[in-house]
């Protein structure tokens, strides 16, 4: 690799002992999910926010921002594409890092932390009035964070909470590619319920011993390319992926007797955000140029390889035989298309966390409107479960019974996550735009997955996308790679051709 | 608990974060022998550096220099006993680590790193002149290190370098308590060579599935009362205790099919010194009133669980019903007797870490004069393997075959530990010294422990031992439990009286 002019060096250089030490953070707070005692809870809190009090100085000293500076000012640097990208990003980070007031920093922290143990309480109770003031208070303390960041021209407030989230991405471009799919997606539904054959789910939900599981998760994931030299799968109640450092990635899955669907999915789901931290340059660790590029770029390839690959007849094709060998008994009966049929059922559900391929992108866009609403000051936190109720009705024909079954099922808010929950979807909608155009690179492709070789569909992902890391922006790469900026035609058709795989219609 | 004066409550204050993160470095190093993939090693290693670095500035800065002085002529403080005794511990640490210049510890870790790298090769070749070189620069350095503490008025070289282990102790002193240890055990193995029968090992090398061994040895260390809120136990290829913070403190365990026995038995010994770190007083987590004395005093906990407890006839007319019920199979033929004897063979071996009760402590002397013998210029490195070999013969009547199984066998030396290995024996005296003085405080042991209660064992533990942490140095400590320090005389009774119980001589 050719060296980055001598300034970039000398800034990237001050740079790494704070990712050094923020890497060192993710293995403690890995820790905390999988491994750590409860008795070490104590100690363990204390660690995590002294380190992040030292990787934040680190990474917001004035010694960076002066380099930054000297960057942006430096000839050399700023005509070497890759150097001046890299200089962009740690501006965009240094700033984000640096606009807040410590003040205002403190009351987010205080709030989160409260409105955590008030969202608990309330989802407990199904009683949203609990969460309320909290709710409020996030709301008016976010507004208040993207007032500092500042709102982009033309753009609205919102636009700067998603900006963190999804770097460059605003509201009315998310509108845009939204209104679409909604209208798609509740046309489908409808096609979908009138649909004259409803395949059976059983052989999604027969039961297996969860060590069986276990193994089985861990020959698929390893089989798609997650690399067991750098990185593991253990356990957690909610599955994640943690990039610990380079060369050290650590999924978590969860099991339930009789879900070993579900872990198959989860799992592919985490090992695809894993592959692509393993696919990162690590020469560039603890720089822009070595980092995934957004979370809607990073959920299009743990959503590829969940549903493009995970939910394919080619994929299972290939899998059933081996879950007759690893799994054994209750599953010798199905068929590869018994198998995919039953992990592809359409069924409007309440909870986004189980919904479908289909219904999915419904609670998101329910979401993001909302949370703009909120921001824009169109709704008030009060009138949301009532909202809430009207648009699952209207979107997906149910009745809504409780708000823990509402408005209260997602941990973001309490957190004070404002401006997330669009990169879920932005995540389905890349993948199936990367999906198509990779189909033009790989024309067997559908044939090397009843093979089982995933390597030429890896390859592919780690050389259009992995390797470049934040040198282009999401959308800039998606034209790079697909000719378009974020669309949702593709996902549209994928779903429809799904739809018509899985129920004839 | 009663507050302590104030300036030593600013002292402890400021030593705080430096203990924080010393808990999160022991976190990373304890998950790089556990669970960290291959490739995660480069980043670990920059971040145990990074935090070593960290956790020596804030230890020997200025400003805890200060405050030690302030406490020392702080007349409130010193009247305090707890109070006087953390700051002479606090004095110490503080002293040592700010002894050596720079260069020396610059120096001694490269040639630890080095001479790691040597020893390994030098042992799988059994080839002493590729370790030579290293062991000489091993020893240089350590006198040089010894110099820099000092030598105690009176005493030797080697004094210092002990010191750092076991503080307080000197050379006079553990040749003096090992010189009737050693004649003792020589003319015991003599007994044992002429008994006229040897017991069988077959109860002790039944084969049984890992997974079972595990779960029988999780039962057992449970069974004694290693806490598994506080704590965990997992598989490495050594077995070790890391004590990564209050609350939390990590066993580990390694398991062969024809090795339940031994994994009892390893397992036991760390749990022994998982319950000293578990009983330590964690109000006083990082000053020295909640750390453990010395290593002679943290192994005599190990050895009491592992051969006092653990290789008892009680604790196994106890444990082998449970042995039946959770193995199964092969074990179901033997008898508590038959696994008691089966654990307690005596026989004289090449390899320290497999060597039984009796002949250990002949390895340890030996290591012990030879080091010492080394530091003070009477042995030169390049003699070692035929005085080793010599020893060998006199002490267990066997003949080395080459240097891996002789003289290259420990990586003690290779990692510039100088001074450690005696404290393996002080572990093995104390621990009878401590055991003959709670039989008087708990007269029907042997009868709580073929029932399986092991609480009043570890409770006295707890009140005469851990909760002092720091507070009396290790003789002191033993001379206030026992009436006398340091003295072989109790081991050797024990000794006498296993080798009579297992052999009938």
């Amino acid at each position: 690799m050719p060296a980055l002019p001598a300034k970039y060096e000398q800034l990237t250089r001050e740079a790494r002992p704070g990712a050094v030490l923020g890497a060192a953070q993710r293995v403690l707070s890995w820790d905390q999910e999988t491994m750590m005692p409860t008795n070490g809870a104590g100690i363990r809190a204390e660690q995590l926010e002294m380190l992040a009090g030292m990787v934040h100085e680190r990474l917001t000293s004035a010694k960076v921002g002066d380099l930054i500076a000297a960057c942006e000012s430096d000839k050399q640097v700023m005509s070497d594409p890759l150097a001046a990208a890299g200089v962009r990003e740690f501006r965009r980070e240094y700033d984000k890092k640096t606009k807040l007031p410590k003040s205002l920093v403190e009351e987010i922290t205080k709030c989160s932390s409260q409105g955590l143990h008030a969202w608990r309480d309330a989802r407990a109770k199904s009683d949203f009035s609990k969460f309320l003031p909290h709710l409020e208070k996030t709301i008016e303390l976010a507004r208040k964070k993207a007032e500092c960041f500042g709102k982009p021209v033309g753009g609205e407030l919102y636009d700067a909470l998603m900006d963190e989230y999804e770097p460059g991405m605003t509201s009315a471009r998310t509108a845009e590619v939204f209104k679409p799919l909604r209208a798609f997606t509740v046309e489908l539904l409808d096609k979908v319920r009138s649909a004259p054959n409803k395949p059976s789910r059983a052989a999604a939900v027969a039961e297996f011993p969860i060590e069986k599981q276990k193994d089985f998760v861990a020959f698929v994931v390893k089989a798609i390319g997650f690399d067991f030299d750098s990185g593991r799968i253990d356990d957690s109640t909610h599955p994640f992926c943690e990039d610990v450092g380079p060369g050290d990635v650590r999924l978590t899955n969860r099991y339930r007797a009789n879900g070993w669907a579900d872990s198959i999915s989860s799992g592919m789901h985490e090992a695809g955000h894993g592959m692509y931290e393993q696919g990162l340059n690590h020469d560039f660790f603890g720089t822009p140029l070595g980092q995934y590029i957004s979370l809607g770029v990073h959920e299009s390839q743990s959503r590829m390889w969940e549903n493009l690959v995970g939910r394919s007849l080619p994929f299972w094709e290939w899998a059933t035989p081996h879950a007759h060998k690893m799994l054994g008994g209750g599953i010798s009966k199905y068929y590869a298309s018994d198998v995919y049929k039953a992990c592809n059922l359409v069924e409007p559900s309440f909870i986004r966390v189980e919904s479908d391929e289909v219904t999915y992108n419904l609670h998101i866009m329910l979401r993001f409107d909302f949370e703009r609403a909120m921001i824009r000051g169109d709704l008030k936190p009060k009138d949301l479960p009532g909202e809430w109720n009207k648009r699952i009705k209207a979107d997906l024909g149910l009745t809504v019974p409780d708000d823990k079954t509402g408005c209260l099922q997602d941990i973001h808010w309490s957190m004070g996550a404002v401006g997330y929950f669009a990169t879920y979807t932005f995540g389905n909608i890349y993948a199936s735009q990367f999906w198509e155009a990779m189909a033009k690179d790989i024309p067997g492709r559908d044939d090397l997955m009843r093979k089982g070789d995933f390597a030429p569909i890896l390859k592919w992902l780690r050389e259009k996308i992995h390797i470049h890391g934040r040198r282009y922006g999401a959308e800039e790469l998606c034209k790079m790679i697909t000719g378009s900026t974020l669309d949702s035609a593709a996902l549209m058709r994928h779903l429809s051709a799904k739809v018509r795989g899985v129920y004839g219609v």
